[in-house]
């Protein structure tokens, strides 16, 4: 394939669930969470790079440096390697929006736009690239087109996709519509989309840069008018007088609300499924981060059973004694000790943090 | 009550159960466990203070300097404030008997000595005494006197005493003979002692110098002859001689088999009964310090129930999530996690650690 792909990659979230290694200033997707020597930004780079025509990192100008620091190719130095800087969070449609519209400006209604998360993991790149492959063929027809994660259990952590009829013969292979976009489910419910083979959203879009924002007309016009004046001034005088007056105004809204669940009920979203091998996770929690890895640093295990120990930097040596099923993590100013199925919960100490004013911590 | 007691203060034992709170080099009497703001050995001084004649501290000589810098009135000017430093750890014969013949030597057969461990606490000083002076009583009309702490649970991890007829009546209240010394029993044994009425074996004994030394040199004659030797040259020119000639050649072995048990054998054992209320625990492993403390440091609680943390002076706020029944102690080079109801099992880290070789941690 030609690398005729314009990558969106949004990166924001702190990634409070995994707190204490991530921060507010050190996010989920700044960090090397898999050991690769890569952070998972870097890796998501690394694993774009084959289809790339040109990759937009969208990020807070309070990461912007940060960015750079990983992505030296992105110092601003290059047309087709960009860090656009959001003034503001303002959910992922304005972000991967604005992003779309700055290719539109540059490459035309046609041109294909990917938008996929900074903070994910793929254990097969070429599993990847041929679910991608797909992807593209069938966005190049107009479909907004998803890839779907092939579910390895009834995971409540994830939404689902619905997959209906598959694209007329002439379609890509392995491609259909998909009908729905269903919110994360109870574990009961989860169990029958799996049974069902309902895919796992893992928020990958694909589509022509005019027809995504052309659906965004359609659902939210004053929110594509604003991307789309704010793209049009961006490489002028203007951009940052554009930018303050109209970024506070656009609508918080995630894309799965804006494009996917109102497209996909028209019959609009195509999804790509990944081979059950791809190896997806989104490494929302430490149960999922310790899915993929032993741990790391240094424990004693004297009668503990099924405790992953993650060492953020504390150097220290942890002693396990007569535990089990935790989740204990060591950085140099604070400790996690958690119980495995409660990973989920572990935002909640940064919230509490935030109420006490440790602003320091979080 | 006059002061007339000769007050020997066995600081030995690294206190393992404790780790990574007290290490080798950090034993555990030289910890402030209690927050009071002394550390065990120095609150056990100031307990004894109202009736010590003279005080005599006995410890390793790789915490001599330790020893004083915490008790500044042994540092060697004063011959009622003595810091004894042994050659080698021998258990508690060997160390009280050297203090108890240092003892003799200078006041005589008849002088008192009382020996308390240096890393027990006390809530109630003034029951203390009580007992005490009711052993000293005992003590001076022959008997070996231990002070027997009335059980307030059915404990596994102390010694038992076995009372057996008061004394005569013009005896002190509440001295009992002591018929029997009762190893740590399983958890049933313990119950029915407790109903029985035994006491807990603190290791607390008063007697006359004579007597316990007459003791010693019926049960084991050579190790008498050893310590009698060594302090008949004390305070001359020899001491360092007939120290290193003698000190290991002395039978490794502790009070309560060398004396207590083969003396009650034989009728010569009394016991003290400390008032249930006395408060009295060897902190011997983190369940019993986490009965005396809400621990200490900065925790963030989410769902999370009988976690005791303690800060050893990391500095780390610790967050629990969902987790239950855990003794969580950071230090700056170490992190313990235990299951409470495995505290005891703490010290199996410690030995861990040495087969790895990790000297720098014990």
């Amino acid at each position: 394939m030609s690398p005729d792909l314009h990558v969106i990659i949004p990166a924001g979230g702190a990634g409070t669930r995994l707190w204490p290694l991530s921060r507010q200033s050190r996010p989920k997707f700044l960090l090397d969470l898999t050991g690769s020597g890569r952070t998972l930004l870097q890796a998501t780079v690394d694993r774009m790079e084959p289809r790339a025509a040109s990759m937009r990192v969208v990020t807070g100008a309070e990461h912007r440096d940060a960015v750079v620091a990983q992505l030296p190719e992105f110092n601003g130095a290059r047309v087709d390697r960009q860090v656009v800087v959001e003034p503001s969070g303002r959910d992922s449609m304005p972000a991967i929006g604005l992003a779309t519209a700055l290719v539109r400006e540059q490459y035309g209604d046609e041109a294909l736009i990917g938008s996929f998360a900074a903070d994910h993991v793929i254990a097969r790149p070429d599993l990847f690239l041929a679910a991608l492959d797909a992807a593209c063929a069938a966005a190049r027809r107009g479909f907004v087109t998803t890839i779907g994660i092939t579910p390895t259990r009834a995971s409540t952590a994830y939404g689902y996709i619905r997959p209906g009829h598959h694209l007329e013969e002439e379609g890509p292979r392995g491609v259909r519509v998909a009908s729905a976009f269903i919110e994360k489910p109870d574990a009961a419910t989860a169990g029958v989309y799996v049974a069902q083979g309902y895919l796992w959203n893992a928020g990958m879009f694909v589509a022509q840069a005019g027809v995504l924002m052309g659906h965004l007309s359609r659902t939210h016009p004053d929110l594509a008018g604003g991307l789309t004046r704010i793209a049009q001034t961006w490489d002028g005088p203007r951009r940052e007088t554009v930018l303050a007056q109209t970024w506070p105004t656009l609508t918080k809204i995630s894309i799965d609300h804006a494009i996917a669940e109102p497209v996909a009920a028209h019959g609009g979203v195509a999804v790509a499924a990944a081979d059950v091998n791809l190896g997806w996770t989104d490494l929302g929690d430490f149960e999922a981060l310790s899915e993929l890895s032993a741990g790391s640093g240094d424990a004693v295990n004297i009668d503990a059973h099924g405790v992953t120990v993650f060492d953020g930097a504390s150097g220290q040596t942890v002693a396990l004694v007569g535990v089990e099923d935790l989740i204990v993590v060591t950085t140099p100013d604070a400790v996690l000790v958690a119980r495995r199925s409660a990973a989920q919960d572990v935002k909640r100490v940064v919230g509490t943090l935030k109420d006490a004013g440790r602003t320091d911590l979080v």
